[in-house]
């Protein structure tokens, strides 16, 4: 009631110190299908559930690659997550142009983000609302980031976002301790039960997610479906008990938002 | 009712995390009249509803050619329409004027969106109101895209936009298979068949429909009346039973807008 | 009542996809007085009410020449109308330098659409308050357009703009069809007989309308009052009868505004 | 009522399709002190009243010089007619310098009326608050013209604006169709008729009154004081009868502005 | 209480075409304390009240010298006043250096007033709260204008503005007639004397005044404090009787304002 | 109440001429810790209270050197008073380095005086929220003055601002007689009188005051602790009866303000 | 209530001289983890609590390097404060270069404090909303500052910032009297004291803080993990009495924000 007085522009401040309007943009990345990152020393590895609006379309594409060593995966507004993954494109070309070298990771998520920051701080603009897990390989080895409408930064070993991600950070958060010393076909695979358990009990197929990779000796790229189809496949002995009703419960009152959001979030 | 704080400016979060502004101009799109695309391994064909005001004026114009390979229908506010059809048509000649070859479709569709984005970031612009099927056929085929307000675009192997498209769209996922195969001919009369369903049992007749045809080894054109015409008689024989009524008043209640919006939508 | 709160800023969309301020700058058209234009193969006939303000004055300009192969008729903001007249002229003028040769007519009328639709999309500015008709003669014939506030445009037959225009277009849709093999002197007739429509009653005189041809071999002009006088002299016999009360109370119906509106429209 | 939610900003359309700030702009000339003018074939006159504020000040200048064959006479915010005014002095100048002759009335009166339509149009902007009669002599003969702030402007035999102008008006539309013919003495004594009538009842003295005369082989010049009150001596036999009570009432409930506005308009 | 609809941007004008803005501008005017100026043939007097704000503090400058010819007394936002001042000077400096000669003391105040008019025309701005007195000799004789807050600007034989100046204002108009061949010692005696009006009583002293002069073959300058001194002391047997208890109610009802507004004004 | 609607924007006049963020700002100087001036002959000491947050902390510093000749003592926003003494410094630099002299200190003030000014008159800025006593050194000889947020400036022979200043005033008052004569030493004994005033009883220690001089032959500089301590405990025997309680309850009346305000005024 | 009428706009002045929008980007500062600082004559150690937000990710690093001899802990807006920390570093190399020099950490402290007291003057931006604890050594020794979102800053002996920080304030200002001749690990085991006052009973362990030091002969460092796991242990036999009930309430009372705030800070 009264936080509502200090919420319509981001150059406000409430009295309790909060940007209402930067808090509001990061639900719009709740809001977004799932989005999940995971990585061993080696890989990285990137899903994405992709369903698509209808039979006659095709999904909307969810996963970008910025150059050979690093790619994103977004969660939120798709065109503010394109836009920004042009951004991450440009800046990695400039930088292979002036330096004849790779961009660091952890370089190029701190740009995102002071980007991003910016948005938070101007009234004529609106904070971007899409969240984007940074996967990237460089010297210093494989990195996974998350790069938050609010100008945040995060390195994870493992992270989920999006609409009912909470079943697949609890997901992560039971496995993450073996992931380092994964083999990259046991953390694609981790990655497809992830995605699962954001789908509360609908089918898992590779038309509805989109896997990515990078890693040692392996640029980054999107793996093919007949691959993830039959690793899809051979997931299915393995697969788990379904999660009890109790606990779909809770992710079903976490998800308020209807399937498809009204913006294609 | 809370709903309305937030929804008077494009820079404004809603605490849900949406953007009301972005969702209000793709209500435009749905109050323009109907335009489908649909397309074959070889051809995409576009079709628009061309109702003229009165029997004095001729229609808008709802498809523009941008380049030989690229065309556009639009549902929504025309004048936003044809501005963004003359960015097309500009980005097309630059680039063949740079490269010497064609601009790729899907290129194009991207540089479509994200001018598309910018207008949903600034105070001071407002989302344009208008969605655009775009069809081209490059080195990779034949493609149909769907470009919207939000600055999201996506790819149809047929879709329908505009007034009382729901119909169209259902006939379009009843005969989608077959599509890939289909000879240009067939392509066309299904386009008429899509546009037929929008009309609610009112004629189909040539002059208030426009059909546009880009293929191997035939650039983009909008087919003469007289074709149109002597493809309509033709289609009778084959012509579908009516709607049922249940259905008819589905499409009624989805309509509640007038036939001609204010603003020649 | 809701409608209020999206109606008072060009950049702000209606939850139902309308644009409110643009809608209301369509009515300063009907605010001004009547402007038709009709045409036949060769020639095009633009026509005005141009009921002075007082015996004291001249009546304003209604009817403006672009070059020697157009002209317009405005009905609206005469301020706006002018300024957007002269734009017309510096077009022409720069395309005869440029390329010495005549802007084709369609051209000019989508320039003018576009500098229409700018300001449908800029918070700072305000959509333009008047309608054009414009006449033209071009390589591929005699054209007559309508430009409206919105950025839109529309090619017709013959049309009628502006208070109690709806008389005017009944009589046009009633007599169009003769029009395109009309000679010129029956084509200036049937303009007068319009503006009549538009008149309820009140006698039609040669010094409260202003009319125009432009056509094969004949550069835009305005037509002399003696010849007008003249020719509505010639129309008496032919006088059609009043038009019933019915009609006329449908038509004053539509008339809310006063005679003169207070900006002058 | 509903109307206030239109009126404080001049880029706003009321749904009827008015820009109220532009009429309330124009609501400042009838506020302002009456300016008349009239013309013959040969001269063109104009008058103004000029009452001091205190016997301590002179009156405000309210006729300006625009070139020898240019002046106008204001009524409303004097500040901006001045500034209006100095505008014309200059475009007078560079006219002479860049074409060696002198601007015609005609296209003076454009562009001053070009200049008060950009301030109908920006938000950041409020209308002129004056009207200008503009007085000139060409190669076209005499001219009297009449710029409202809306933008437009009309061409006169004779015209009164500004404070209980209504009773000049009257004059003037009795006397107007012996003005073409008139001397330069005629005209110049029906200038003090008009101007008296706008006094009701209050005598008529040479200290508060202006008048300007432009002619043939005359160039614009205020008329010395002696002159006009050597003239106004000898007005006396012929003086008409007093306006009847009646007509007084009338122009007095017209007037319900105090004698002395508080921006000295 | 309609009227505070309109009231709180420069740029909006009433329904009756005020700009209360302006107005209360030219309210600020009445609150700072008083200053007057009068002239003869030959010289121009400027004398404002200076009370300090305390014991402590020298009182603000009130009267600024622009050039050797001109000079000026300002009652409002002393601050406002100060930059004006400021203004003319480098006016002047520029006008000297260009042409050699001494700027004309009526195109300066035009220059001032135009500057004034900006301030009234744009919404990001607020009109100058200061009148200004300006004193000036030229060519043509000895010179007193008023500038307003509104853009405009008076001549005048002698004038009072600011805090209790009606008082100064009757002396003034009781005496003016004088003026013209008054001596420069009666002129500043005149001064004094209505000086003394506003003071409602209190006496006058030489410290809480400032009487300035400028005049054929002396240049602007501030009459030192001792002379000020001996002429009041050699005012005392002329001194005229005390104002009627009456009068002086009147001037009290007019001054609602604090001795000392919180704005030093 | 009716106040309120007119004192949100610097840029919008009360309807009694007052412009209330102006004065809103004059109060954030009363809240600042309180700093006093007062000079001699040839000296200028400033003085002001230095209570720092916590033990842990340096105090804010409060008082600044502009030049040799020139410094400052502030009341009211630190980080608003810092960057006016920096915008003092680059002044007295680039005079200094321009003419090879040394800036008076009434030019210095004013140029100061129209900085503040013009964040009097802009929407998009505030005026600033400090006062500052400015004392310096220069041919015409030792001077105080004091800068207030308005845009005004005073010259002082000593003032006191800031929170609970009054009793410094009136102590100054009491004592001010004698300062033009009083040596260094004794200037400073009283500034360090008037400070304890505004103690309210508090004991003056040297660790809560900082003493500034300028002098002739003596540059500016700030006195150092141990030299203050000495004076405090010289200053013992000649020490004051205590303020009446009747002096102290109006002091605390008049002090609203928490001792430490949230923005470290 | 009568707050929130000037609480919306940081160019806005309370009636009360307060500006509430910078208040309340102060309180973003305690809404932060808690940061702390001290220093001895040789060196200043910073830490901070750097509680990661799951298991899966690494926390956000709340310390950053400016240069070889400046580093800063921040509280806040992470983002923000990251953007401040990226101006320091380049501030520093430009000084570098351009001097060949270290910069003065005072001087570093002022450029930042600049920085932010622009964000608190213009309407179109907001004041950052992190506090800074810059520790630096420099020819005039070690220094710690806290600059505040005011665009104030102070010298600190020793300070913490943040949420929770009361009890480490309580905690430095009991011990701070032996820190100037502490010992480099005597400096660092006291913060580690401190940070563990802030975490209310939670235990401290090496994963959840952050210590840094600078000092003579040892550039700026981030003490790695293990040393701190060493130094804890260390801790522990003198490890104080738990907080009494009655001072934890105090705090838990200080604290009504949530562990971690939604935007990360």
């Amino acid at each position: 009631m009264f936080r509502n007085q200090y919420d319509t522009d981001v150059t406000t401040w409430s009295p309790a110190g909060r940007l209402f309007q930067v808090e509001y943009a990061m639900e719009a990345v709740k809001q977004g299908s799932a989005a999940i990152g995971l990585r061993s020393k080696t890989h990285v590895v990137l899903a994405t559930v992709n369903k698509a609006n209808s039979e006659l379309s095709s999904h909307q594409k969810k996963i970008f690659k910025a150059d050979d060593h690093i790619g994103v995966a977004i969660a939120g507004l798709t065109a503010d997550g394109r836009v920004l993954s042009k951004y991450l494109r440009s800046e990695c070309i400039n930088y292979g142009f002036t330096y004849e070298s790779k961009l660091p990771v952890g370089r190029l998520v701190v740009q995102l983000a002071d980007k991003a920051q910016v948005c938070t701080q101007r009234s004529w603009k609106r904070p971007y609302g899409v969240g984007l897990l940074v996967a990237g390989l460089d010297e210093s080895g494989a990195h996974l980031y998350y790069n938050c409408p609010s100008g945040n930064y995060f390195e994870y070993q493992a992270f989920a976002i999006g609409s009912r991600s909470q079943a697949a950070k609890t997901y992560l958060e039971r496995k993450f301790e073996k992931f380092m010393s994964s083999s990259r076909e046991d953390l694609i695979k981790d990655a497809l039960f992830a995605i699962k358990e954001t789908l509360q009990g609908e089918e898992l197929t590779s038309s509805i997610c989109t896997v990515a990779v990078v890693g040692v000796e392996e640029p980054f790229q999107i793996i093919d479906q007949k691959t993830i189809h039959d690793l899809i496949e051979s997931l299915e002995p393995k697969e788990e008990a379904p999660a009890p009703a109790a606990d779909q419960g809770a992710a079903m009152q976490e998800d308020r938002s209807p399937e498809v959001a009204p913006m294609d979030i």
